[in-house]
């Protein structure tokens, strides 16, 4: 997630990092280039290069503007619904915190056994965040929480965030199993860890099912015919200023397609993508303060305006 | 569902596979010789084939891009509600993993009874990817977890997977009814019955129920109607450009017709379907291993970038 | 419902039945006729016919076009929830018939207490039939299920499913009352029939609040007014092409805007309404058989290709 | 809301109740008297009223119906939203109604108890139609139901919906502290208020909230300003026919944005706003022959097509 | 939020509170300056400022008002959103009050308890306020609640509003732990405090997240692009009126644009955002109401018709 204010007008125009320029500039100046070559072309041989009436490319840009906006909009509703879900995660999380305040009346042992739902609560975030960006190194709060067959068994399991899920539901299945909790209480922790579960499939589905390939597919062999037919039908009506009129519209059309690419998988680490492991961190820091501990992390700041 | 990389700018435009281009072809076909066949007649008999003025199609076609959009935008949902269902079914079946572990305090027969009841979940995924896609082999898992007699009422019932669904419910109150399990514990095991059941009751809806066909006859004849007058339009000012731009226009709209007949109907077996199959596969993985089962079904990979 | 396959090239323009041409076919033809009129008046007394630009035409048809595609929008939005209320119904009384095996401990009588509740259920599916389409007839199972007294005053209540809805929710008391079930039962019981008061609830809604009177009035004044001044517009670019092309603006305005009045009361008995009472059938078979009843009703077909 | 069938042609023309032209006319008068002006002037003093081009207009027109179109939508959701909410206060009353039956185990005193309540619901929803539509009148059942002292404090309370909610909220706390239900059935009746508690909040978040002003203001001035210019684009094509044209493009624009006004605020008294007395009256009925009274209020009839 | 009648005909224009033209009237003055310069120089130097056809800024102009048209919707739904969130807050708020009078069974102490709690809930929204909006200043609900210790914690603390969460979540599993409540009762009370959380999940949600940032780039740019190229398309057929034109027309474009950031971030202090404090302080009305507390803060007033 890019963290930073609106521009300036001088810096707007200048501005780079954040933008898609990086990755579709040289889409642009083909399609620039190009203008360039029909508009020359066409003054030395204008049997060879033959211009038309730019009425047909209205009907064409405007239906292009249509469905790209259509998939900018299903692009964009990913992006924020991964944010929801890690809304909730973190909202699921301080419930867990609060709720296990409950188990103090066992004394000791029950404390002990809070801190540990607490810290594998931190564990399951932080390895939800490895296994949405295919990380592979194990998190400290992981080592120092789980025992070495845990981490064993987490190291070759197919689903890391499954398995954390699966040690917390067996923690409170063996408290309700010694009756140390009610079964209200057991269906109260429950909930909360159905609704971690719920995150973690939303988020699989998010990773593992991108828009359907056949209209990505359409839409971008649309936009480049489009940008490259352009320059002969605008060159008949702005002549010379053909190349700059194509490079907006180039710049528009490539620029909200590679947009929609950026936002379809939002748990990326591309500029415009969430910010998940900030949020994991934070998620981080609530948890232990709820513990009372003194020593939390840092808050995560944007590297060159870039939250990852 | 296509598995694969966004292809770069040559592939883009060679590429075959997972595109509508294959069923679309003919139509776009018979657009382009046709509006070649009214260029050509054009020059030879004016008086015959007339040409006329392009702005009425500019109406029409914005008019048909709005409605096109807001039929795509329709099917697109239904295709995400289809794996939205897929996703809660994922979940679903965790939690019941997670919550029938409160069933070990009852010792051996017990924690074969789970077992069962985790089985019988595999078996109710794996009957609705059948009743979905109207299969007809049984399930491995059926076969080694049903007795005769509900392998016997399985292949007459009208709806395998809601019986599948009411042998769990069986089984669940044959444990309140003995005492086994606490109300709180039945109430809690009956919302994830619940929640599976929603999910069957929404995938039938997705099945049943298509886009309402006098809107799809309209779509489908104002896009023949309008791809087809095209030419006379486009001659006058494109001349013998206009079989290429017609067919252009025609690809963009066929194709985004086909498309949402694609995704209208998300659990088939088209190229940009839900691959409901492999998505069951990954809950028996995930399911088994809660078990703690070792010998784990292989994930399922996509053959020739298509994963059903 | 039509329930049919997608039509073929030929058939496409061929078909009559689901599609709305039926109801606005007078509609087209007095444009066509209007347009004819238009065309040879001009060409006879070119003083009296005014021809003028088409351009006013292209800015009030996109706008028509959008606030139409606006209007089928919320239309369908409208059908579609209605479909999906008949699809929480399916599963609120699949939970019933479900959660009441727990009834099973208390012997015979509550075995006869389950039957008369799914009865119930089915009773009142059936009466939300006829209660949304306005019909008379009692339904048999009612007959075979209610008490004398009780169809008594089914008959004279003003809302016959509410008043079904009371009867399942007395029985539910009685047996708290008595103590046969436990307060989390009951609540549980409680629950799905809340989920069946909502979607009752929910059904009147649709049935009852139209999409704004004034909307529709705007919409329709504004379509009529266009295609009745759209030959002026068109005659003087395409000639005697004139009353074609009005026919097929014609055709499609009329032809969306037919459509969303149809869509608007999805419980209806047009071609593309809602089948319901097909609904209601699967749920009686859904529910008799987890009664584990032998003598099942057919499942609806589709007459003539509508289903109802 | 208006209740009427859908007019005929002739009718569709000449109807005004309903339509918003009562409120716009004037504004569409001066439009088209404009353009006459414009029209006049410019055959008279051609170098004073200069005529231009009508593409820009095309431009702003195409613009302003998106924008249009996007406030139209976000003022129907909220009337949508509000027909939503007064759909949830009938489930849950009828909710209400049912859970209570199972206070009869209590006795006489729990009958009249029971009683209570669903008359305090019936003052509530009146209550709340009187707090969203600043109403003074005391209703009858309030006077029934309520002792002197709280008729006082009803009086003087700010918010008198919650005042109502409040009270029942302090007898089945009452009920629950002497012990007359259990923790679980308190619970029950608890979400049942909450629900309640949430369609309150939901009206008085609809009716405190409109769509933010500098929106509304942006799109009144657009609207008029193209109004306004318009016959001097569309004079040069149209000629004498502007004033018809024009009248007809501020019709839609005007009107739509009339409508929108409307819908904003959708507990109003105007002729498109929802019927919250008659459904308030509707729940009413349904509690009363819930709880067996004889004596039913009549079913609220449309007064002059219109229901309030 | 700006609270006023929808201004007359003349008020309309002559407005300047609440509207965006402060923001963004330099932008509407530098392209109309730049336009009277084009329209000048053209007549000067017609070789040096080439005049183009305005049929490619249609193409662009449409197109930018579909995709500002979405960002628009999209940061409106932002806006109404976290109307919503502080919507459910309300509710929840009044939800805790009622549920809270259960504790009266526990005498004088426990009423106590109740106080603390509404009390804290207060303190609560009152620092949701400060968090969102960064002011520094405490509340005097929270001075008169607050323990010296729990004021020294609550200043140090990276989340004020989670730490008061974390107070009343310890007050209940106190109660919870001597047994004070049943473990149904502090499940319902738990999950109250659940909804808060997730209000103020959702709250920081909206804050930190704004739209993606390469998203608001391309459109900045785009609008400034084709705002300040528009004078060459329109002067052709303009002529001296090419001023008026292009600044309606960078009125609208950079209007909404500049409405879009002020929704985006709804919780910030300019005119159109929510009024958060002034809901804070009828929440507050309402909470001590429910007290039966006689000395009430006053409703908040909008000043210069701003409510903030």
């Amino acid at each position: 997630m890019i963290v930073r204010e609106t521009p300036g007008l001088l810096t707007l125009f200048l501005e780079i990092r954040g933008s898609v320029i990086r990755r579709i500039y040289p889409r642009v100046l083909i399609v620039m280039a190009l203008s360039a070559l029909v508009v020359w072309g066409h003054s030395r041989e204008p049997q060879f290069i033959p211009l038309v009436d730019g009425a047909p490319f209205s009907l064409v840009g405007i239906a292009l503007s249509i469905f790209l906006g259509f998939r900018n909009n299903a692009c964009y509703d990913r992006w924020w619904e991964g944010r929801k879900l890690w809304g909730r995660l973190l909202a699921a999380s301080r419930d867990l915190a609060r709720q296990t305040m409950v188990l103090a009346r066992q004394g000791g042992i029950a404390t002990g056994t809070r801190s540990r739902l607490v810290h594998l609560n931190i564990v399951f975030v932080d390895e939800l965040v490895r296994h949405l960006r295919y990380h592979d190194r194990l998190n400290q709060t992981a080592e120092a929480t789980l025992s070495p067959e845990e981490k064993e068994l987490l190291s070759t399991t197919r689903n890391p965030p499954d398995y954390i899920l699966q040690l917390m539901g067996e923690t409170f299945a063996q408290l309700r199993c010694t009756g140390s909790i009610t079964d209200i209480e057991f269906s109260l922790f429950d909930r909360t860890l159905g609704e971690m579960n719920g995150v973690l499939a939303g988020c699989e589905r998010l990773r593992n099912t991108p828009v359907p390939f056949g209209y990505t597919l359409l839409l971008h062999r649309t936009a480049y015919l489009f940008c490259f037919m352009l320059p002969f039908g605008l060159a008949d009506v702005l002549g010379a200023l053909t190349p700059i009129a194509a490079g907006v519209v180039a710049y528009t059309f490539f620029g909200l397609d590679a947009l929609g690419d950026e936002l379809e998988a939002p748990f990326g680490t591309l500029p415009n993508d969430l910010p998940i492991a900030a949020i994991a961190k934070s998620i981080e820091i609530s948890l232990r303060q709820a513990l009372g501990e003194a020593d939390l992390p840092e808050v995560p700041k944007p590297v060159d305006t870039i939250l990852l």
